[in-house]
This record gives C-alpha cells, sequence and structure tokens, in this order.
C-alpha cells in the first residue's frame, strides 16, 4: 500500500506492522481504505458515491455496503482508520528530550516542504473536516483527533516541567494554543494561496515555545 | 436584512452605509447575497443548486443566471460581498490604543460567546473554505481575506512599534502567527466538540501578545 491516510499528518515511514493472525481482514480493510481515498481524491466528498470508490477496487458496489451502510458511514470508518494510523506512526514514539519531541510534532504537522502524498492527504482531510460541520458523526471524529494531539502535546510539555527543561505553564493552554496554531496553519496551506504564511508560523511557532517553555525570547 | 454575511466574523452593528445614488441596485445584488446565505445554510454546498437560491428570493431561476453564469460564479460573488462586509464593519475602525486594537479584532474573530447569526456565518464560510481546497477561484477569495486580515494585524502591530508601546519585533510574522490561532481556533469551534478550545486560545493568545510585544510574562 503506497498511500498512508495518516501521512499527510505524519510523512514517517511506517514499520511493518503485519501481524500474522489477522492479515487477510486487514488488508481487505486496508484495500477498501485505499480505494476510499483515491476516490475522495478524484471526485471529492460531494460527488463521491459507494459506487465510484468500488470503481478504484476489485470490489462489487453491494459487497461495500455489506461492509458499511453508506457513504457517510464508510467515511467514518476512513477517518477513524487514518486517526488510529496517525496515532501508531506520529505520536505514538519513545520519549526522548521534550523540546525535540514538540519539534519533531511540529515539523510532521506542518512540514516546511511537503510532499505530493502529503499534499493528497491533506485535500481530502481538509474536505471531510470542512463536512464536520453538519455533519455530527464526521464531527465526534474530529473532535476525538484534536483531543488526542491536545492530550500528546500536553503530555510531554508536562514529561519537560518534571525533568526541570520547562517552565511551570498551564500545559493544557499551551497544548492548545500549539493546535490551533498548526490547524490554522496547515488550512492556510490547504486552502489559500499564501504560500509563506507555513514557513512564518514555523518560525513564530519555535520562538512561542521556547518563551513560553523556557522563558527565552 | 437580518444577516450580514461579515458577521460571523464580525459581530458589529453596521453604520447605515445606504447611498441614495444606487440604492435600487445594491438592494437586489444584498437580497441575492442573503438568498444564497439562506440556501447554503439549508442545503449545504454540496446540494446547493440555483434551483434553491432562486427559492428563497422572489427571483426566477433564470433572471439569477442572468446575473450568474453558474452555482460557483455566484458564491464567488457572495465571498467578495462577505469580505467587503467585513473589511467595512470590522478591519476599517479609526486607530486608538495598539494592543486595544487588537484585542478589539481578536474579540470580534473569536468571541467567547458566539450569538446564533455568528454561528451561522461561521457554517457557511467554513464550508466555503473547505471548498476552496479544489477551487481555485474560491482559493483566490480566501487567500484575499486571509491577506487583508494579516495586513490589519500587522499594520496595528507596526503603529505599536512606532509610538513606542510595543519592542522592535517582525511584524508580518506576528501577524501570520495571530491569524493562524485565531483561525484553527475557529475551525475547533466550527468542526469540532471542543467546546473549552477558543476559550483556552484566548487566554494564550492574549498571553503571546502580551510578551511578544511588551516583554512582559
Amino acid at each position: 500500500m503506497n498511500v498512508d491516510p495518516a501521512d499527510g499528518a505524519d510523512g514517517a515511514d511506517r514499520g511493518d506492522r503485519a501481524d500474522a493472525g489477522d492479515t487477510g481482514q486487514r488488508s481487505t480493510e486496508e484495500r477498501i481504505m485505499e480505494a476510499t481515498f483515491r476516490a475522495l481524491l478524484e471526485h471529492g466528498y460531494c460527488d463521491l458515491s459507494i459506487a465510484n470508490i468500488a470503481e478504484e477496487f476489485e470490489m462489487s458496489k453491494s459487497s461495500l455496503y455489506y461492509h458499511y451502510d453508506s457513504k457517510d458511514d464508510l467515511l467514518v470508518a476512513f477517518l477513524r482508520f487514518a486517526a488510529k494510523r496517525f496515532e501508531e506512526t506520529t505520536l505514538s514514539r519513545p520519549p526522548s528530550d521534550p523540546m525535540a519531541d514538540l519539534e519533531h510534532l511540529v515539523e510532521k504537522l506542518l512540514p516546511l516542504e511537503q510532499r505530493a502524498e502529503q499534499r493528497e492527504i491533506q485535500t481530502v482531510m481538509s474536505e471531510l473536516r470542512s463536512q464536520s460541520v453538519t455533519n455530527a458523526a464526521f464531527r465526534e471524529e474530529f473532535s476525538d483527533i484534536d483531543d488526542l494531539l491536545v492530550a500528546t502535546i500536553r503530555d510531554i510539555v508536562e514529561r519537560g516541567i518534571e525533568d526541570g527543561s520547562f517552565r511551570e505553564v498551564d500545559s493544557t493552554r499551551v497544548a492548545e494554543h500549539v493546535v490551533a496554531t498548526l490547524n490554522g496553519a496547515r488550512a492556510a496551506r490547504a486552502t489559500t494561496n499564501r504560500e509563506t504564511a507555513p514557513a512564518a508560523v514555523r518560525v513564530s511557532l519555535a520562538s512561542y515555545l521556547d518563551t513560553t517553555l523556557r522563558g527565552r525570547r
């Protein structure tokens, strides 16, 4: 599988997580998710249908309906799949120096140079995120994704406070600030031609973290 | 007209800008924009058509087509209309104390309490913004809106540097940071159930501005 639905937010090469016990089932799910991703990229959310997802795949429309009740049901599964990948590849790595861990996460979420696949993933995720304005099931998924991101950053900040490398700050507030800033800069990249914005935000965010967490300026 | 397309980002009462010279024409445009807003809110972007915009209005489908070539053409006009309102009501106010001006803008863009109309506007704008992932014409409009916002904040920061109330900072970088953070927190409100996020970001942003611009912490 070439495309990892979490790759846009990630960019890491996944290790081999094949599990001999459920290879068959996982592989079907993975192939459906891959087909969903391709169909979303090609048709966009509005024109997406179970039929054009099936076209990306050697599966009939009726067997896709056997697995998923509707297009939105399949897309909720896609979001969960992408979130799980994102958690496994980007958020769960062995703890290192807290500032280095924060910098790693910032680079994964807002890379200075975006690869083609990362752009594709961001296209798809931005389209689905916007649907959660009116779709409660999608909204739940994006709430979970952002909650997880905030919790991950908060935990790193708390680790830094405990080991004495960071000042005693409100870790949740810092985490919310970082996630809002990253999400806003990611949206600028996905929805505008403001090409210098992400790089400016990378610099300002590094300076924010340094000032807030280490009291430098 | 009850609904001001810029109101979600704004919340200010508009002054009376009626111009006797073009009342008739402006009024038709305003009524089409109002109908477009209502139809978008009711149907969402995917299911929106010139026909259901015409339904919100006493105008025939064919006369709407006389003014606009397509649904997307009308929506580009809607985005320009909303941006102009936003500029007139929120961005162009007489300069006061630079920090007070920044705080005013932050409160307009990310109010602690969001009124029903503000929520409606944000719903519509979030849906359209997501379309600019794949729609070049929309993308131009959102680039202009964010450019304008960054320029407005940059100008306030420069005014503060000139009058000695702010430190000598990179005004563009600070403006990009503020816009990214606000856009990210606005997206959190529009696309997740993370209800405490906007308030946390308001506090962290006030602290960021104080530290960055006045060197306090």
